[in-house]
């Protein structure tokens, strides 16, 4: 495993290849690794949306400060959470835990019941909080993938939710975007591409304690 | 790359071998991908504290709701955040990238003086969960690339950040502990390495628009 060289060939792309387009078999395994992500208490409270249409790609770069990435990627990721998670999200989980572990009830159903009330005793505010968490490890997870797959990407928070959640229609399904990530092929004139990273040196990030 | 299977073979470890110890490269690794992680603005707001030291990992599975994890493991690794974030850590920043890419001082003010300005334009409890969903997104990177050198596993939230900060001095730090991942290798008779995964079905968490 590469996993240093692999990280060390990401950057965070400023300018796309417009021409070339993610093979249908690499998108497939982005949506393999997200599903795969760990979340809190495997709750899962996200979910990803895979764009590959232009003419909705440019209606959301007018709310992306017009970062031009946005229409230039051959994909466009948006990483969401669920607004409205209530009890029988949890009850759903663990009947995915008995289809898939063939667990008994006698077995899940204390957890069971303390996951509903962590749920339900949580405000709403903070189960948004919680689940942006759960966002934002989710991506972390696919551009740690994206690089060892070779494919492009570019994080983004500088974008209006509110505006994409409309053109979108998340509101409809309980949704609010989170993060933004076009994913694709950096442009042979991409500037960025020959800058040096810039990172704190190890010995001020990390600490060793024996 | 095998990205899937490596995810596949992730999974919580709920027993480590407290027998087996991590070689120091395969700490190097996380050393370095930990610093690698993408950053908001680059401004890397977040920590990593690695322990190997069995007295202190034994005071804190008190504070951890009694993970034996917590003590079983060859390394245990808390992910902090800076709680003091400042316009000199803004100028910090930037004078590491004069370093590094020998940008005239011209070339980035503007960009300087825009960063300093959200920051400080933040409240403190704001920075606070900016800072935080970068830990999340660190986490995010770590678990892969653990998965990724066969290095296994547990990401925690359950643990008393107030009394982690005591214990590890991280107060007088100015950093926070955020979330905490015991690291090493599973036990032979961890009985969660047989279980299946339990993930929704694809088509549930992931919309294509094209």
């Amino acid at each position: 495993m590469k996993s240093i060289a692999n990280l060390e060939w990401r950057y965070a792309v400023k300018k796309f290849d417009d021409q070339k387009i993610l093979e249908q078999q690499k998108i497939n395994i982005l949506k393999q690794a997200f599903n795969l992500t760990a979340t809190s208490y495997g709750l899962q409270p996200i979910k990803l949306l895979i764009i590959k249409n232009k003419s909705i790609q440019r209606k959301l770069v007018d709310h992306s400060y017009h970062q031009q990435q946005i229409v230039q990627a051959s994909h466009l990721l948006v990483i969401c959470i669920d607004t409205n998670l209530k009890e029988s999200d949890v009850e759903k989980y663990f009947e995915r835990v008995k289809e898939i572990r063939k667990t008994p009830d006698e077995t899940i159903s204390s957890f069971r019941e303390y996951l509903k009330t962590v749920i339900t005793e949580k405000s709403s505010q903070d189960l948004i909080l919680w689940a942006k968490n759960q966002a934002y490890l989710a991506l972390g997870n696919l551009l740690t993938v994206c690089a060892n797959e070779k494919i492009d990407s570019c994080p983004m928070e500088g974008f209006i939710p509110k505006k994409y959640d409309e053109i979108l229609g998340l509101k409809e399904k309980n949704l609010t975007s989170v993060l933004v990530v076009p994913i694709g092929y950096r442009a042979e004139d991409d500037m960025k591409t020959h800058q040096m990273k810039v990172r704190k040196k190890i010995e001020e990030i990390v600490i060793e304690i024996s």
